[in-house]
């Protein structure tokens, strides 16, 4: 599968006080609030609302591995861009690479995200829906 | 009914960075989780645990009403005291007086919180089970 | 000082996974945030950035008093608005009045706002500063 | 310089519905917070008070890489313990290994985090005053 094709996906989110912290900048796990609200944009440019999913499907999305680099700090008011690409899908996992990046396009922090599919009574281990699967590799409607 | 009789309930929280934003101080939002946290562990010092209510009883408790005066800001690393107390019981709310207190007994915050019993699936009002209203009577165990 | 030709101000804001609680719903402090959130919009609206009042004239807005009636539970990935409307300004306060509203103007939580005006080195009280009362006095433009 | 003298740190912390989303888990950007007040609990445990820190030598510690592995999902009401070893000590950088454990001893999520040692003002790289090294050397007190 040739995920070459697939056009970058890119949200803008404004920062507020709620994602700052007492040392004046972002609060580190509120990058993660960022990423995680990306990726719920790019599921939906998709084709795939997670509620639907959960109730249709039964499956939920759970975070299974994350790897941060932080560069610079993003700062309140700031109105920052979040990017998603799809890097690998497999049969019950998806690997997405994600940055955000400061007015100017200076990087703020870049990521590696794991996806496990899981059964949403059990969160255990479950195959990605095949019309889910065709959803993704077609990636996000511009 | 009379509530006097039940001792002034109280927790200790430290502030960390994830309850500060970049004004420096407390977030006003982070204050409605320390008021929360010391309620479920009021809850279970009356020998209530939530998820077992949930469960087995299939209620759950919801903010209804809530008033909160700010009187001084709370600080990182500062250790903090909650305090609850019951100020009525009815059928299907709770009305709780909480505050929060500075080291030094400088009062930060004050809150009149109602809490709504409702039902798991719906969260439609429900009565509170008549055990639990005889543990909550009975107050915080010592 | 009439301030009844002011057009209500509304910001819209999807509800992600980490404003929701396991109870299935938003998280009751969360409305904060989004109450919060949009208070900066609005105020952006209005000709005012936080972070140049803070650095150019030394002020700080912070929630002094707070009154909140939930009446309907917002839920995850639901697009919701919330809206913000004076109700008074005096020297070294302001009066919100704000609404969070779930689709089909279905109204979720109700809030009276005061917000203190403090200096931000102390976090002392402070009046208002003329030009931003000004522009507060014309509201948000359109 | 050896580190294996250390002995090992651990915190307790209770998961209140804060910390959870509507999965029925905790969010996974909650497990960052509780790493967080893990290292401040760790550093008060050697002797540094971070807002002291800020205040007399003028540095902060901020995150600069994050590895995070989930195993095991954190539940509301589950007790936790988070633990915290060095694992290197550099002029200005820190390496940490710490693990989120459930109740019986099963592993919910481990972390390496690099900390940069900054200025409080410019939140660019600085090396940790000597004292303070010194105190993370020798390591937590018993």
């Amino acid at each position: 599968m040739s995920l070459e094709h697939q056009q970058p996906f890119r949200q803008a989110f404004r920062v507020y006080y709620d994602n700052t912290d007492a040392t004046g900048v972002v609060y580190h796990a509120e990058y993660l609030k960022f990423f995680e609200r990306t990726r719920t944009e790019w599921l939906r440019a998709c084709g795939l609302e997670q509620d639907q999913m959960r109730q249709e499907q039964g499956v939920l999305f759970l975070v299974s591995r994350l790897q941060l680099d932080f560069q610079r700090p993003a700062r309140f008011n700031q109105l920052v861009q979040v990017d998603c690409s799809l890097e690998r899908l497999r049969r019950a996992s998806i690997l997405l690479s994600q940055r955000l990046w400061l007015p100017g396009e200076n990087l703020a922090c870049s990521a590696q995200v794991r996806i496990a599919v899981v059964d949403a009574a059990k969160l255990r281990p479950a195959p990605l829906p095949p019309q889910a699967m065709q959803l993704i590799e077609a990636g996000p409607a511009h």
